[in-house]
């Protein structure tokens, strides 16, 4: 009934979250043989729809009917397909993938569990842990500070190959948020454009670094700018951008000191360029790991834990 | 046509908001003689509608059909019923309530204009401008700090009776968009409170002045109490209440260090007495002026310069 084998077919990896769902059927080198991505993320479906909606995308994909799947993300949370417990850091991040935990279907499925911190401060995350576990396993492994942006950006401290602390900031959705529905609305238009090298974005990246205080303040000086002289959307969305980044960065500086300069940004794209620019307008350096290889190569990894062993 | 005679009634006072529409009947001694509040803000007003919006709110009232009418808020906004340009700081008290601009209509009204501030940050205001000339004429006038909290919260910095310069915070509008629309939602389900005799109210205020850059990480850690454990709505609320007016406050000793730590607060009700509480943790103390009452009291001051040159 399928028209690739099972032999060429190791595994499929699942990257589950909130508003999407990526496929991706991997060979037993971990190579992409043939992928998929829809918008069928958490938000949209009931616990009972998971295991057609996954049966669906692979299908579409002309995968094994007893091909193992290996799923990350918001699959596992208690709004999920079912709630895989999250792992207390500090964790080695093998150990990570080693936890996956399998669920009663058709077909083999495990769900890699999420991370959580109890102090110094609550913090939870799901999805992150395997891109953090597919970077670790690009680099030494050794003291870093990793940082992963979008609706909600983690920051990560891994030390000796183990995830030792982290914390999760709203910058991406603050933006969505102030640009759709708050006063800012009126400065940024339509504009969602967070160009690095608009030097507006710089200078408020800036600004916040050097005084995080005055964060809540600026935000509303965008719109009395407007008011007040020409001050155009693209602008008004740098600078609101620029701030919100700025203050992700000062509130990072701040709980991981001591963790150094140079960064681990794990991300794709123009947000990868984006957080390059601040980090640099920081003092700080960034290597870009991609987000998608690193997530993909860690589904692989824990795949091999359980259909192998090794 | 009316029961009232316009030796009774002296002038119609008007706060025309973004969202609401109050107007008082006063007598020539500053008396309230009937009031009216509607929802018919500027929000849902298109330019030509002022003028029939208020002649019915003053219809309801039974106010004489000669009788002036002073205005102040979002009505002399670009987009309200006609644009009065900002004055800039510094700026006298009563410079402002002098400043109100005819417009022309069938019976005589002014609009008291904004205040705009370009440095050392651009910023502006409407309606807080005419609660602070009321509330100058209620002290001494001197070296004082004034607060102003609400959607858009405004801090003050009044001297000489003359308004040198303010700043303006989105904390209350931030605290609704973050209940409303974030991933918070979940944390503080359909509880809007924020009892300032919350501990966990006072707490997070605290944090958040003892280091205002913990802030943006400081937000998703409601969330993730609640995850890990129990975080009942009423306190995620109270949470997230102390954190935004935390950083409020912090903003604030930053840009007006100096000013002191006695704060004239312009407000009523609940708010006030959150604020309260939450200067009195910052280390600061309140003297409240209700805001209704500021409000009022000076837009009889402006309509008495206007309509008897005193």
């Amino acid at each position: 009934m399928t028209s690739q084998s099972s032999s060429e077919t190791f595994v499929a990896a699942v990257d589950w979250g909130t508003t999407s769902l990526r496929v991706w059927l991997l060979d037993d080198t971990g190579e992409v043989l043939s992928e998929t991505r829809s918008d069928q993320g958490m938000a949209k479906l009931s616990r009972g729809e998971f295991g057609a909606v996954l049966e669906r995308e692979l299908a579409a994909l002309k995968a094994p009917d007893d091909l193992p799947a290996m799923i990350c993300g918001m699959a596992g949370a208690r709004q999920g397909w079912q709630e895989v417990p999250y792992l207390d850091v500090p964790v080695a991040a093998d150990a990570i993938l080693q936890a996956a935990t399998p669920i009663e279907v058709g077909r083999p499925v495990w769900i890699v569990p999420g991370l959580c911190q109890r102090a110094p401060a609550a913090d939870v995350m799901r999805g992150e842990e395997t891109q953090i576990a597919g970077a670790v396993a690009r680099f030494d492994g050794g003291d870093s500070l990793l940082c992963l942006p979008g609706t909600h950006s983690k920051w990560v401290r891994v030390k000796d190959a183990a995830v030792t602390g982290f914390r999760t900031f709203l910058t991406g959705e603050m933006f969505s948020l102030l640009c759709d529905h708050s006063i800012l609305r009126h400065s940024v238009g339509s504009s969602r454009r967070t160009d690095g090298q608009n030097p507006v974005f710089r200078e408020r990246l800036r600004a916040v670094l050097e005084n995080p205080a005055a964060l809540p303040s600026s935000l509303f000086a965008i719109r009395a700018e407007g008011l007040l002289g020409d001050f155009p959307p693209d602008d008004a969305a740098a600078a609101l951008s620029g701030l919100l980044i700025g203050a992700e960065i000062a509130g990072t500086r701040e709980q991981f000191a001591g963790a150094g300069t140079e960064v681990i940004l794990i991300a794709s794209g123009a947000l990868a360029d984006l957080y390059a620019v601040a980090l640099e307008e920081a003092g700080m350096s960034a290597t870009v790991i991609d987000a998608e290889i690193a997530v993909r190569a860690a589904l692989f990894e824990a795949a091999r834990f359980k259909l192998r062993g090794n």
